[in-house]
């Protein structure tokens, strides 16, 4: 096993877009900037949808364009279409994800069109990101189950992986959107899209408590790269039954454990939790943001 | 993968142990006859312990005597000592696990004596019940960390394990106290456990949100025993740091989500559920509990 693990936090994209409130731009770039700080080395800021869509991201091109300069860390926005590419390419991002549902039925709720659809109008994207020299990463939703479809098929989502290195894509990342994966369907898919020789990673949420087993079962499969959402906030709108996604908390813990290094120093990221939590004023999802006090034995 | 679990319920003595509250004994009944009405086949009762030290469970020998008869599942209840082994006979008891902690810390503050002399004084314990007939299993806490000794040495749980069954234990259930075990940790303690060649299970805490990842872990190294609290409620009132039980009703969905039986009946086990969460009247700590409907695709 490699001893070192990519921690990619979400919680400035996947954690706020779940929140009834707007939190404001300044607060995110405090969050973003302190992250950095705690020894995170990847974030995903925001997404390129349309502001009206998800209100809580309408700041994404003010995040990118204030962050991307001088940040010693990956900022990772999400794109859709060519509308959202060229607003990355404006802010000056330089690494963008994809993100193509899986499952028919999450691809339409979510994107407004099917999986294929959702595909081909990624291709124009593709061509004006790839020529301004940013880097492509793609995350599949939905690519173990989906709240409308039910199971995912694996050999579905090896051929949209296909499709999306095809495009451009260095990373996959395999999105558990609903939170309803069991580790033996994480080894089946995971095992089937590793026939594409590129680096994968897995976004799992924590909906029925399976989150670490998942994340257990893809690290012992040779997954080293994961999404996760300081203090376990976050879920998609538009996938009923989404709760909140695996906690970087508990995930740098359980990697901490697990003697896989994450350079996150988790004193600072437990500050850093106490502020998420005053943000969004409610209590936090991850296991750990609920302990008062680490026991001086384990520390 | 053998595809049968033993699933034990412990929410009436673990569970309910950590709650201000005393629940009342009819309550109780109550509980534990529809428990076995959705199917469980295995539930801790009580604790033969002193009532004054933990008066949520004094009424142990009402509900042994009160359910022993007719009831179509084993109870199980704490012993640990003559006198608890006394009044587990005269209550009609007919299956007892012993609890002894593998570290001094612990066992110091749960037995009031050091581990050694925590299993002297169940000699006398183990042959007044197995003249009387009554089945013995055991349960070894702080088997993989302590709150005050930190890391559990695997070594010393086999050497206590191997005494526990030269006392007469059947089967032997390694508990992770405090819920700050990690899957590796697991594999080494279940694996050298294993060498001695008896009937193994799990009791896991969720303390860390690793419960489910631990479980996993244990069902790949062919563990089949299981103990959770529905709710996932529950904790060591003599270890600090100790939280919530494995919830049954996680436990249960990761069971049967990769094709394990359990016997149990999910939409019943979530009725009752709803009713552990009315008497105790707070959150309870499961993931389940906090889902309001599991979406159609998936049940």
């Amino acid at each position: 096993m490699a001893d070192q693990v990519l921690v990619t936090e979400v919680v400035l994209r996947d954690g706020f877009q779940d929140e009834p409130l707007v939190v404001p731009t300044h607060e995110k770039l405090r969050l973003a900037r302190a992250l950095v700080d705690a020894g995170l080395t990847s974030l995903e800021v925001g997404s390129f949808v349309a502001p009206g869509k998800v209100p809580q991201l309408a700041d994404t091109d003010e995040l990118v364009s204030t962050l991307e300069p001088g940040t010693p860390a990956t900022l990772h926005t999400l794109v859709f279409n060519e509308r959202g590419a060229r607003r990355a390419i404006a802010a000056g991002a330089r690494s963008v994800r994809f993100v193509v549902s899986a499952s028919e039925g999450h691809s339409v709720a979510n994107a407004g069109v099917g999986t294929d659809a959702a595909l081909d109008r990624l291709a124009a994207a593709a061509s004006l990101l790839t020529s301004a020299g940013v880097a492509l990463e793609a995350c599949i939703a939905t690519a173990f189950v989906c709240p409308f479809d039910g199971d995912t098929d694996p050999g579905r989502v090896v051929a949209i992986a296909s499709r999306l290195i095809g495009l451009g894509a260095r990373v996959i990342h395999l999105a558990d959107t609903i939170g309803a994966a069991n580790p033996s369907r994480i080894r089946r898919t995971v095992k089937a899209v590793q026939g594409l020789d590129r680096p994968l990673g897995l976004h799992a949420h924590n909906t029925y408590g399976l989150a670490a087993a998942n994340v257990w079962e893809a690290l012992n499969l040779g997954v080293r790269r994961f999404d996760s959402s300081l203090g376990g906030i976050g879920g998609c709108p538009f996938a009923p039954g989404a709760a909140g996604n695996a906690g970087t908390d508990d995930l740098v813990n359980l990697f901490h454990r697990e003697g896989l290094a994450t350079g996150i120093d988790v004193v600072k990221l437990a500050e850093i939790r106490t502020q998420v939590g005053i943000t969004v004023g409610h209590r936090l999802e991850s296991a750990l943001s609920a302990i008062p006090a680490v026991p001086a034995a384990l520390r």
